[in-house]
């Protein structure tokens, strides 16, 4: 494997909205340091794969909004690597977008696409994981997804189906699963083929221009002719860029080429994955004291509460009193107080 | 009664800890709007008294700290009628202080003494009050304190016993009372006779020239020596000040000239009164919605709230669900959520 042809697409491009007020559209998840470590989500995604991936190889595409924000996370990067969406038209333009791009400069360039937001805590498996991934696309036409073993009926995933599991360690995908309802989630669960979608797949790139050119020849067409004119990092990419997206259809990836391929693998795996979709996911992942209270912030004194999550990294001064299962946010003017049971109205709230 | 021949003088020197973190001793609760309305404490305060003390006529003594936030407060006062402590010594020695000043230009004004912190609801009776009050005073060495006639047994303020009522406004007083225990406050509600301490006191200052000299020796020699010496209303006053004031006897004018006077009166009125000392007495004068919930602040929405006091001015939007009978507080990077019942200990978790 030449590691130096392996490169890094990381999507950072959610708004995060079910995390307001930490998590707004002019500051989403993703650039937040959420966990309370020092580092935001986007710069640990960056450190997870840098045993895999040189930094010169890293590419973010994102809103044009965000440049800066990502320019400043992540400086080590080139700023033609950090390519700027002029509007969502979900995973699928997205991806050929950047592929077209490497692939003009990168023929033979092995990808992974992972999401800015997700976390990872056995980072040796998940580097053993990503490198055997890419192994099994380097010289092949496959396209390998990581599925996460369940440890619980998870309703909010979506899920893919193994087919019949022979001993090798990447296995033939049957389907594509939306996110269950709770029965369908145990019957996953009890089945022992189905995993958790990361969101997280490697295949070369001749696999993406050709998988593209069979399954979404529009899509196709606009970055084969972008990249043919000779516009990927000319002066002009980002006007022509701004003029011709638009035009994508807004497709994800799983339904415009995952779904209708052939030769999509995946790679069953356990590495302490989590979307951190949620505040309930959040707070399982962090530290919490005696009375089952996790705090990310300074200057915070609990007295008599249980079962919080306060999350005010810009407070100076924090007292919360008698508090049971809340969630506590403050930022930048805005306040929330929640039972933790309520927070799928987040998103919501925040909006209006 | 000659109208501009009286003077308020306002004491605004307090540190408002029971209100943290809304009040800091940076910003005290005499200078917050903490009712919401658009007017400070302070400023509602002057306003107030309008009616009977024109405003060239208002002093206010308070800590050397506060003097550019009482000066941008009521910038209509002259600055040499804002008089600054350079340390704490209780009450005697601040109304001394601004007595033998007043004295010295106005050698007959009536004066009225008032905190800056409390809430008065039907200002026309309180000016009825504080003009007869005034006029008792006019030409007499009398010293008239306003006593609230209470209407619960409230064991948070000091209490004033008349001597048997007479069918006159204003009678002698025959002791004054610490704050009691709730069966003593129960006793003091029955007998009719007991009213609670406003802290409003009116008596011309001759008056209170010559109670200091006769009772607080010490304290009238300090003072008498400064205006012999002509340096009130000199630049050297802040100077001389600063070096003088310290060396007084912290002692409340309660303790060093109302319990020892024989010419002490109690006007009882009731025009709406609370001291406004501690967030429950706040909250009971807000507005409520149906669910008893009372907001100081924009953008404010709450879910399933009930018996909730909310003061967050400097937030642009909050949201609150699930919370019962609790306070909410936000201000410079501080956040304080907590149980009604509990508002006793924050004074100690502002502090530590």
């Amino acid at each position: 494997m030449q590691k130096n042809n392996n490169h890094l697409i990381i999507m950072a491009g959610g708004i995060g909205s079910r995390f307001w007020p930490m998590s707004t559209p002019q500051m989403p998840k993703q650039f937040i340091d959420i966990l309370g470590v020092g580092k935001t989500m986007l710069q640990l995604t960056v450190e997870r794969f840098s045993s895999v991936v040189p930094t010169e190889n890293v590419w973010v595409v994102t809103s044009g909004k965000y440049r800066d924000i990502v320019a400043s996370q992540i400086p080590q990067i080139p700023l033609q690597q950090i390519l700027l969406e002029p509007c969502m038209r979900n995973t699928a333009p997205c991806i050929a977008y950047v592929s077209y791009k490497i692939k003009s400069k990168y023929p033979n360039a092995n990808l992974v696409f992972s999401p800015a937001d997700a976390l990872v805590t056995d980072l040796e498996t998940f580097g053993d994981v990503i490198r055997k991934a890419l192994d099994f696309t380097l010289d092949s036409d496959c396209i390998v997804t990581l599925g996460m073993t369940p440890d619980r009926s998870e309703t909010g995933y979506g899920y893919i189906k193994a087919a019949d599991r022979s001993s090798a360690e990447i296995v033939k995908v049957e389907a594509f699963k939306e996110k269950p309802d709770l029965a369908t989630a145990d019957k996953y669960l009890k089945d022992g083929n189905y995993f958790w979608n990361a969101g997280i797949f490697v295949w070369n790139v001749n696999t993406v221009i050709s998988s593209f050119e069979a399954l979404v020849p529009d899509v196709a067409s606009i970055f084969r002719s972008i990249s043919d004119r000779g516009v990927f990092y000319s002066q002009q990419e980002q006007m022509v860029i701004d003029e011709e997206f638009p035009g994508c259809p807004n497709i994800s990836i799983d339904y415009a080429v995952m779904e209708k391929s052939t030769n999509v693998y995946v790679f069953p795996a356990s590495f302490g994955w989590s979307d951190l979709g949620t505040w309930g996911s959040l707070y399982s992942h962090l530290k919490m004291d005696s009375n089952a209270n996790a705090v990310v912030g300074e200057g915070v004194k609990l007295i008599d509460c249980k079962g919080c999550l306060v999350h005010t990294s810009q407070e100076n001064k924090v007292v919360l009193q008698g508090l049971s299962d809340c969630i506590v946010v403050e930022k930048d003017g805005k306040l929330l107080v929640c039972k933790m049971k309520e927070e799928q109205h987040i998103k919501e709230w925040g909006q209006n």
